[in-house]
């Protein structure tokens, strides 16, 4: 219930804004003598990481994460971990001139609508930095989840950017960590670049359509009726900077169903039912079916563009924004591995409810 | 946290099943001295009520509420607000065949297999009718609305079902309440009268997409970073069964937007800053910007339908599953009231939350 | 956090008035498969019935349990389950004369200031009517506690009343069921009867210390720092009507103690450590300790008197009180199957917490 | 519902151990725009920082707070505060021989019980030295109340050291600030001195009973019927480490009171009703009455003793137990300011939800 927190049990509240002294993530409830050290966190920060790549802001932040609580000879307490990211490239020189103005698409207005005092200072908690504590608390659900479910796998990818979609008959998993948009389709992602130089040189950016899919979560974690997993998922990606819509399975094309070509069809496999196609991206009534889980979000483009836009002051005064500084052309490829980490988080979440209110029972079927 | 609850500081558990003796809805948090009386609740259920055309199931209920607590002498009292809804119309015989199995794409095996026991009659707590004792709670919400923010006005309208999209240049919005598809393109509506008359005819069912409006929110209502105006809007639509997307705003098709595209430029008009268009929805940084609230969402085919799927049975049995009974062929339709009713409990929430941290104080502009 | 709700995984929303047509309790969170029927619940209802002695009040009401969702075939789906009572005794004549007026020590006075608008027939929701819920919802969780935890025993008894102490060394928890008072000291009961007699006729109430304990808790229930098994227990008997003060173990007499009378000493036993002593109730650290539980309230006198007291009208005129109709002369009598029911709801919450959080794995001793 | 988080709107969670980096509290949901600096809440932990005289515990920490987020130009914005304060006082060495064995009377057994797996520094996350991050957060709940409730005041002063009463007709309100046990009963002061220095050179230590007072909260503030005011002070203090019982206004002395002398009579005063005794301590029903809010809570003696006490080793050998190192013979004096703290926490989260709920608009009276 508290607005910067997310999860029943496995709790995540976030904290810190682009330019303070540092940011980062108290999470609760995390299960005991669980392995935990700062590499293990750090790799995934690694992955989100800007100025890695010409695609991304070129602020280089070495992101590096550590342990202020919670963890004791290298294995987790059961008590708070604190994770803390301090910031070291402040260069708000280059936001100055838009503490009085709004960036157009930009969070600056309503910040200041609400709180009547903000610290704008490279669009302060409402900036796309807040997402590296979500990453740094997903290291942690994954070395959770290792431990819980063997064997569960959580991959994030971009299908999307522009109207560009990638082909999912070309689709290759272990494309996804050779280029530099997460893309499973190599023949896209040569496109994408393209297209991004293009768009980078126009001073514009563009959107993007990541998926995060988790492999091996078992049947029969979630709940009804709003702790569902399917609304967790939701507001759990929905929550991400510039995100404006969140598909589970078939998604927004689901209305384009019937309900013949919409029904998984089922079959016994070797270990149980088997779903013969899977429209519902593994959750139906807000409850896993075991098959994968499939999620799908849509970025905006950045709105801190080259390219001036029509604005008005804080003084009423109408003018025109260019917002200068080191912004990311497509936003949407450094969201793929912060998808990923609200995937693990909410998964993880659900499988200790799940654990408190059933015990792990299963209805058996066969 | 509760599963079965949704809200922060209006909130709202429902409880029930299909077939049992009743449903209903707990509201706590309600603000005392609003006037409160069955009958402005009972006009929403009214819109909801099954069986009303031919384009819904022949189930037929009347969905009486009855207020059970919370209110004297018409007016609410600020303690917890109790609305039931007695089943009267509980035919199971028609569900007799289906304790056994599991209809393909209905919640029924996952249920099965988070519980071991569950209620099999109607689907049970899964079923549709749940979604009765949450347009109560939006009823309350809705008279909450009107005494805090006068002039709030929130309409949901069906935009799609299957591939049929209505045509945005022909919305009248008095056609929403002219057609038994709260459609506001009349044309469109004929011409889905005809589909759905086809597909009922072939035993099968179809999806659809809903778009809920909310005009006259304040700027400022919402809060970063997990209790998001967004993303407690995205759980909430996502919560509703047979929902499958969300979308804000330009939604999905926010990732084919440049960053030219998607800044909704900003101008001085007569009440302060308008904006020239509105991709955000209504919304930036989990904020409301003063503009329309726009959210849709997909709702897929019912499940439930008279062509033969193929599934498993409990003891782990291949067969053919066909539902009988009385469903409907686009659940979709029986949604648009339901969406209204979560747009109404997020706002409202999010109205009291704001008033609670800034006192609804407001960063001025000019 | 729910204004009107307790627990973390089960939880309890209790909603109703005293004269309005019903109350209940929302249950969400439980276990599936547990055996429950209404006859379970309604026993613990029926020892905290009024009207069974002289000693409570004679207003006779049958608070007969209906659930009305959650339950298939009698045994929970782990979906919420609605408990409801409905009032049937509804004098509200009785009241008539102080809806104008504010009782001395009674919270009319401060429902009125909060929000303007309540309900005062017969104390409205701050009537001690309200507790019938909570005892319907502890019924709920001593049969769940009987299946995770075999030999649980929750036993409350009074062990003051006024300045009369039932002395320990007397204490036959046999006797608790035999006499009127649910005191283990048959002695004092007798004594206590005759004090209540004295001050019923003089139009006086008194006040009471309730004693509960939990017998049979595992070591390792709770959690630091605000969740802690005390904590909960504290805030579940403080918020039970007209209840002021509340004691684990020593209570406030450890301020008395020194630290090495303080300390609970241990050695080894034939199942583990073995407590010399139990200053602790059976919690450190927030966390149980395998030991009995012990928790102690004190109830104020009922304010509802036929003394006059010195008061003033809402319209501001002072007056004096004098409140007719049945009430009790020693409501802490009934309290003590209040405080038993938060007591098994609130370590049922934390065993089913500790189980969501550590699997139940222990640290070994030996 | 977090386990290392309290309150409703103004949510605190703290975390970190004694002898880690760093402990800190997480503050969320604080209102924007209120003057805050580092030295605001500094003050607060000056107060309770060890080594301050011979009476408190001869670790010496600055305790000195750093704002890692959440202001901007000494004035919050709304969004998270991060509080953090490091360790460097860390002589873990006084602590490496009860690494195996548990303190009788200590939390040591019971987190190693729950957790398996703990940080035996120092206690851990059980240690004393957590409500610094309590204290740190008070600081921020006051500078709020500052702002909304002008002339609200908080103090908290020890009422009882062991069997010794400090006399309340020698209370002078000014010597509180005067001698080292935060007393307003200089005599009793005075005596207390002597009695302490015996029990220190005996190696024992004793208990104590702290009043907090707050005074100039509105009526109005609360909530039935769990989130009452007393029932969240009750936890909240409870919560505090060490503490055993809690009483509001007459507390557990309300058992000995009769209805005649428990209803605090009613006069029409210049500013309203005016209540002429607070037997109620300031709250009837969960809901403040204008007059002070009176809490008092016992403190258990410290369990870590000079004196051998009889216990056993995590291998299940017994043995004896003599905890060497700088402890607290009365750890209740310093829980005077970390009761202040809590109780300026749980005022201000009550103020924001009533102001939520209601508006702020009160129910009148003449």
């Amino acid at each position: 219930m508290s607005l910067n927190t997310f999860g029943h049990l496995f709790r995540v509240t976030t904290w810190g804004e682009s330019h303070g002294p540092a940011l980062g993530a108290t999470v609760d409830g995390c299960p005991p003598g669980v392995p935990l050290a700062e590499g293990m966190i750090q790799q995934w920060l690694d992955r989100r990481k800007p100025g890695q790549n010409k695609y991304t802001t070129q602020r280089r932040e070495p992101d590096e994460v550590k342990i202020l609580s919670g963890v004791y000879e290298r294995r987790t307490t059961g008590t708070p971990i604190q994770l803390m990211i301090e910031n070291t490239d402040q260069r708000s020189k280059d936001y100055g001139d838009i503490t009085q103005t709004f960036r157009p698409g930009h969070a600056d207005i309503t910040y200041h609508q609400k709180y009547g005092h903000r610290d704008p200072r490279g669009g302060g908690r409402s900036s796309a930095r807040e997402t590296a504590a979500r990453v740094a608390a997903g290291g942690v659900a994954r070395e959770v989840l290792k431990t819980l479910v063997p064997g569960i796998e959580i991959q994030g990818y971009m299908v999307q950017m522009g109207s560009l979609r990638a082909d999912r008959d070309r689709f290759e998993m272990a494309e996804v960590e050779r280029n530099p948009f997460w893309c499973p389709d190599a023949a896209m992602a040569a496109i994408w670049a393209e297209e991004l130089d293009r768009l980078r040189k126009d001073g514009n950016s563009v959107g993007a359509v990541i998926e995060v899919v988790a492999r091996g979560v078992p049947a029969g974690i979630g709940a009804p009726i709003y702790g569902k997993l399917d609304a967790d998922l939701a507001a759990a990606m929905m929550s991400i900077n510039a995100v404006k819509g969140v598909e589970i399975g078939a998604g927004m094309a689901a209305a384009e169903l019937t309900g013949v070509e919409n029904a998984d069809e089922i079959r016994m496999g070797p270990q149980g039912p088997a779903f013969q196609s899977n429209h519902a991206g593994g959750i139906l009534g807000g409850i896993s079916t075991g098959q994968d889980l499939v999620c799908r979000f849509a970025v905006k483009p950045t709105s801190s563009i080259l390219t001036p836009r029509r604005s008005v002051t804080m003084a009423g005064e109408e003018n025109e924004v260019v917002t200068k500084g080191r912004h990311d052309p497509c936003v949407g490829i450094r969201a793929v591995p912060v998808g990923e980490a609200m995937m693990a988080c909410v998964v993880l979440d659900h499988i200790l409810l799940d654990r408190g209110q059933t015990g792990g029972v299963r209805g058996p079927i066969g």
